[in-house]
């Protein structure tokens, strides 16, 4: 194993305001284009697809840098409208393509290089907010491509997507082009459309339907329709999928392409596609686009209107412009300017859009989340508000109360829920029935959320609305979170620490086998979080008697934590049915757990030496280059105490594995131990646009991933299942709120910067219920205190109180020494 | 909707014993070459796969004509070795290949033409008993390879398939040939393969292990491995398919073999295969031959005995002889001849093959069964076991108990069960709670069943035998056949037909949706011809009251079908929720089904004309050129008195399809009615090898395929979901038990032919309780009565009599008039 310390990264010390149009981390396949706001991908052979997401939470998909990808209605699984063939040969197929065909020579390519592959004069990929262009130039046709949906109501019987093909006649003579597009429809359940090749080989058909001007796939006894048209009248079509690519063919060279003429027919049964073919016929110089529209609805009647609506390119470009305007908002919620430029393009844009992806898609649908397998998680959403809270506290809102609903009278939760039925399940548990069906951490994010929730909008109403629990009987959000905090008091073990249930937010951690008496060190220090949270808020609306109670369980397991768990050096991680710890110096493997470290500091649990020693331990055994590993030494081989976490090889996810969503703690504790240079190290360390060594990174660069292989693997620093992960929620907060100390309170904006002594500051702006504070830091010492000034005025303590209402904009200096 | 007569196919008469080594069926893609036994396929693309399977029922698989497929042990979807992308394109990969690359060109192609599809000088493939030989020609290189999995014990703790690769130098220079073998691995559970990428991607690795010669392929937490090596030490290998495809590649051009060096690593993570490469020098007409071993095993030190085992060419010559041996065995237990080659062929080879294949693989796993979705069914097995009596009566019995022990005390079944593990299962049902959760017919088909086989062994004992009920409690297997009788007795409705349940035999009629009144009278028809079969068991063992009572529930239910269902020109097919009759001529669809005309005479429900008004009515609206539909008119969207069967567009399956299991019942009940002529017609119209028009028919034409597209079906005459079908032992049932009406009974033989008139007569061998049976059928006249000899001794009536024990021969010889 190899140990690498962690050595704070120092840039140069750079002037303000000079980011504007520069390429950043430029990799060798791309470059995020600050001015634009678009990653730029160059090469179209990036070493995994790298995506991005189209849609606002309901329609929508994903769309690789070569047009691979599929899309959906709300939930891939059960409202599916077009294929993908996860973990294929060849990759990354199919997807949103458009052939093009030179009608002199015969010549075909792709307008996004996939699927036929052939050599560009050029290309370009560029991943917006929600939308993607990509661009490529062959034989003197240059073709661009924008994807988006457009934004609509969310109640739209009829959601769509449209693609915007632009073709330029870059050649120096007259051109004909046939285009042909290419989407390969899904039967609705994607389960079965894998699974029950008769039954759905023989239900799906597509045919044209000249009144809308689309070709339209469903089913019999379903009002369900797909369809797929264009702006203008096709002079060809094909509804079939084998008539198209032809026998034993492949995507890279259907016949139908290769021979220039559509088939003219749908698909009585079994694959059904959607294409449409077109004539251009370009002067040098002109260009000419196709609009494409693709969508579903279960009231086939408002097909026509959707695909009318399009034929105005007006209209197009108004749905881009108000897709562009709602991300703008967004985004302007809180802007930074530091003297990291990789910094600044991760938290003024991509962490943002990471953070909204993830609050629509939970762990859903990715180059990696096939869509098939699992429900939005309640700890996975409670967590993601955290990172959207500042920008739609609404969505928040209305997201923790659907949680809530899932929360049983007993105080624990449902472990995931459908998003088309919101019905609660109980997620990877009921396959070890006698083990325990809870998780020990659930209940307890969603304490933490509602508290982050209240400092953010002051909404204190909300803690008296009324929800009902799943089995039966209803609260106030309230009395739902005394709830939660009770489960975990009556569910301790024989150290006075959480019982481990089926496991906590380490899902592989399975350490429970029907004991009922193994416990999780690192859910008291969640507990304590919890409570301390909630025991501040009744603070601060007098509810004194809630608050001692709070503080009372906060304090009772704090000590238990530091009676059972202190190993010396470090906390262990749990203890085990037999009572034995794990995650302690004694044992050969797993001497040391990440988690457990960075949440004595977290959760105020540690006393100062403890925190200190605990992370300083963090950093002599977890921390590499590539970011600070999960446990370590991993295990080789099965376990039967941890079970989940040694199924794994050594270095691999959860064992010993650079876990992302972890490393967002350390950042936080480093701040709070004032370790400020180590923090931003840390936050350096996994920050993806810092990693522009792509061929090891494999993964998008531009967001964060879930998990990097560990320094005991052989593919030590490849980063794996990219943009869906906790990891975007918590490092945004930890980066706003601890690095660059921008923190909501119940009673004003706090701003203590955690900032490294080799920045000169930062400036920000961020709207705080209804307030724009425009905030500059500017160093002048290597310390970590500040001394704040708002609007002119020095400030006792860093806590900007909040100002009268109505007011537009507050300005806070800060100097640090 | 068009009609067609049934118009009786009248071939020539031809003499006997003409057919050695004839070309048989030939129709543009291949024919059946009669002395090989084997059908020869002569161009790679075929309108689907044509495959074959491998193994005998533990280890194996299925292999296409260009060498797509794959590999399990037992159970594709628990224990799966290797992968295989259904629906996919391109189309039948991956599977099991070897590239071939010559090294003085750089050119390089594959073994089996997939996937590399390059143009070959010559291409063959021969589909045998379970076994499959592809040989390819190109630049002067022949390249044979044979796929097979020895016979070993069910026990073996390694079981193995063999790729004997044979390469011969038809050039006139020395060739320098280097081979790239291709398989690629999946995880064991191929539903977490497909659906959880993130957890099965880290898992599994491979690397090459020098003791053993093969790769291996695992995870570290199962002592499960699969492995893939050669009987000569490999001049390099690759364990990655990322490393051996190229970024963005495909199968047709990895770049291993573009390169023509192997990478020599193994895979930490991600996707792995079994490549291993060789190099061979041939002189001009030299020839090399190379065999490939791959396999699976809990106990990995086993792994290399199997290897070295294989490195004898001996060795692997005696286990294909085995195999052959085997079949050959298994065949020979009844041999015809006839004047039809197509039906010789049929009866001699392929159906019985088929028989053996689906008493096997149930319906779990073919081209179109992907072997994830559902386990071996009740009704399945049980009428499988029909297919395969005569020559595997032991495996039928033991089949039979495990039915019997997912018996209900109260006399339904389980309707599926998990090969691995034998739990029962409810099956589709479970998605709709609120309705029945039984079968009407699942029980029923088991009494018919444990009946067949008694008169196929006289095997009595087993009556006595005592088989637990699932639910508790046990019985002897008589004790379960009257429990599944008075099941079907106590769960009567308001006509005194068999309630509804789920469904009967017709998974897709679902007509009783929460009411317990919806019946049907087909399972009404089925539960006659149940009870008569174990009447008359009963009548021989003299059990009588036992007769009595079971004589009494058919009379009871054939009046009752009689008073209730009959329409005017045939019988109703159901009621529904309400009492209303489905399948009658005052509806506007589905007037008329085919299913309770057949067997209103198959069970001896009807009267003479009413038998011959049901069975023309059949003729009239039913049938087809390409087979029976399973009613008429079709429904037209979806219906809520049927459900399943309306989510079929028209013409499809159960909506109005051919679907050929049903067809069985046409020829059998045809040749009851003496329409020996017509019987015959019905028998070749879905008869594969008749079927020479390949690009309609598109499937495999050596066996059954499930359903063909009916005549409201733009692809009219489409066969689909080939070789695992109830097709496949019921119509070997009717051909063997009714055309040539050589049936087994409690006393002897029966030989009573229901030949057409345009037969001259048969011969035919059959072995029956240990005696061979000399079989000769003349017909001197065009009628159907018959007078038959002993061996040279006027028999009354048309039962031969048991022969004294230890009697090897007795010649039967039948004059037809």
């Amino acid at each position: 194993m190899l140990f690498h310390d962690c050595v704070p990264h120092r840039p140069e010390r750079l002037p303000h305001n000079h980011l504007a149009g520069k390429r950043i981390a430029e990799n060798g396949y791309g470059y995020f284009d600050q001015q634009a706001r678009e990653y730029v991908i160059t090469r179209p052979d990036t070493p995994t697809p790298w995506i991005n997401y189209l849609g606002a939470g309901r329609y929508g998909g994903i769309i690789s840098n070569t047009g691979g990808g599929y899309s959906f209605d709300r939930d891939p699984r059960n409202r599916r409208v077009s294929r993908y063939r996860y973990n294929a040969i060849p990759a990354d197929q199919p997807g949103r393509y458009v052939y093009l065909r030179d009608q002199d020579t015969g010549e075909f390519w792709s307008a996004t290089w996939q699927p036929v592959r052939a050599e560009t004069d050029s290309y370009e990929c560029r991943h917006g907010a929600a939308y993607t262009r990509i661009t490529t130039q062959r034989a003197g046709i240059q073709a661009e491509t924008l994807y988006f949906v457009p934004p609509t109501p969310q109640d739209d019987p009829c959601p769509a997507e449209l693609w915007v093909l632009r073709l330029r006649n870059t050649s120096d003579r007259v051109r004909t082009i046939r285009t042909f597009s290419y989407v390969e429809f899904g039967f609705f359940d994607a389960v079965t459309d894998q699974q029950n090749l008769d039954w759905a080989g023989h239900i799906v058909g597509s045919s044209y339907d000249e009144r809308v001007r689309a070709i339209v796939v469903g089913v019999r006894f379903k009002p369900t329709v797909s369809f797929f048209g264009a702006d203008r009248e096709p002079i060809g079509y094909d509804g079939d999928r084998e008539a198209f690519v032809g026998r034993c063919g492949d995507l890279a060279d259907p016949v139908v392409v290769s021979r220039g003429e559509s088939t003219n027919v749908g698909s009585p049964r079994g694959n059904s596609i959607g294409s449409l073919c077109h004539e251009v016929t370009l002067a040098p110089g002109e260009d000419v686009s196709i609009t494409y529209v693709m969508g579903v609805t279960e009231q086939p009647a408002a097909i026509g209107e959707v695909t009318r609506r399009y034929r105005d390119p007006s209209a197009v470009d108004a749905a881009f412009t108000a897709l562009k305007a709602d991300w703008d908002a967004y985004l302007s919620v809180m802007t930074v300017e530091t003297p990291d430029p990789d910094t600044n393009a991760m938290l003024n844009f991509w962490n943002p859009v990471q953070c909204r992806t993830t609050m629509y898609w939970s762990r859903f649908v990715s180059a990696y989340e096939t869509g098939l397998g699992r429900g939005m998680g309640t700890r996975d959403s409670g967590q993601d508000t955290l990172g959207t809270m500042h920008a739609v506290p609404d969505h928040a809102r209305r997201m923790l109360t659907k949680i809530w609903e899932l929360q049983f009278a007993d105080g624990h939760t449902w472990h995931q829920f459908y998003p088309l039925t919101g019905q609660g399940g109980p997620g990877h548990s009921v396959e070890f029935p006698e083990w325990p069906q809870w998780y020990s951490d659930d209940h307890l994010w969603l304490v933490i959320a509602v508290c982050a929730y209240l400092r953010e909008t002051g909404d204190y109403d909300y803690l008296d609305q009324v929800v009902p629990y799943c089995d039966g009987g209803e609260d106030t959000v309230w009395g739902h979170m005394l709830r939660a905090v009770r489960f975990t008091v009556d569910h301790r073990g024989p150290h006075g620490l959480p019982r481990a249930g089926f496991s906590d937010w380490d899902d592989t951690h399975n350490v429970d086998h029907g004991s009922g008496l193994a416990e999780s060190v690192w859910c008291g220090m969640q507990f304590c979080r919890a409570t301390l949270d909630a025991a501040e808020l009744a603070d601060h609306l007098g509810r004194t008697r809630d608050a001692d109670a709070l503080r009372a369980g906060y304090r009772e397991m704090a000590d238990a934590v530091n009676t059972s768990a202190w190993d010396g050096a470090w906390y262990a991680r749990s203890f085990d049915d037999d009572g034995k710890p794990i995650g302690v110096a004694s044992e050969s493997v797993h001497r040391i757990n990440l988690n457990p470290q960075t949440w004595s500091v977290f959760a105020d649990v540690a006393p100062r030496d403890r925190a200190e020693s605990a992370m300083g331990s963090v950093k002599r055994h977890l921390s590499t280059p590539y970011g600070v590993a999960l446990l370590w030494p991993p295990y080789d081989g099965g376990d039967p105490r941890v079970q989940g976490t040694a199924t794994f090889p050594p270095g691999a996810k959860e064992n010993g594995g650079i876990f992302c969503h972890a490393n967002t703690w350390v950042i936080i504790a480093a701040v709070m131990l004032g370790w400020t240079d180590e923090a931003y190290a840390f936050y350096r360390q996994t920050l993806p646009l810092a990693r522009t060594d792509a061929d090891r990174f494999a993964v998008e660069p531009y967001v964060y991933c879930q998990n990097i292989c560990g320094p005991t693997h052989p593919q030590f620093g490849m980063g794996r299942n990219a943009w869906l992960t906790g990891t975007a929620a918590w490092t945004y907060v930890a980066g706003t709120q601890w690095l660059l100390g921008i923190r909501p309170t119940y009673t004003g904006l706090r701003v203590a910067p955690g900032i490294p002594t080799g920045w000169d500051g930062y400036t920000a702006t961020r709207v705080f219920r209804g307030t724009a504070y425009d905030i500059t830091v500017r160093r002048e010492g290597p310390g970590t205190s500040a001394s704040l000034t708002v609007d002119g005025l020095p400030l006792d303590g860093d806590i900007v109180p909040l100002p009268a209402p109505g007011t537009a904009r507050v300005s806070v200096d800060v100097i640090m020494r």
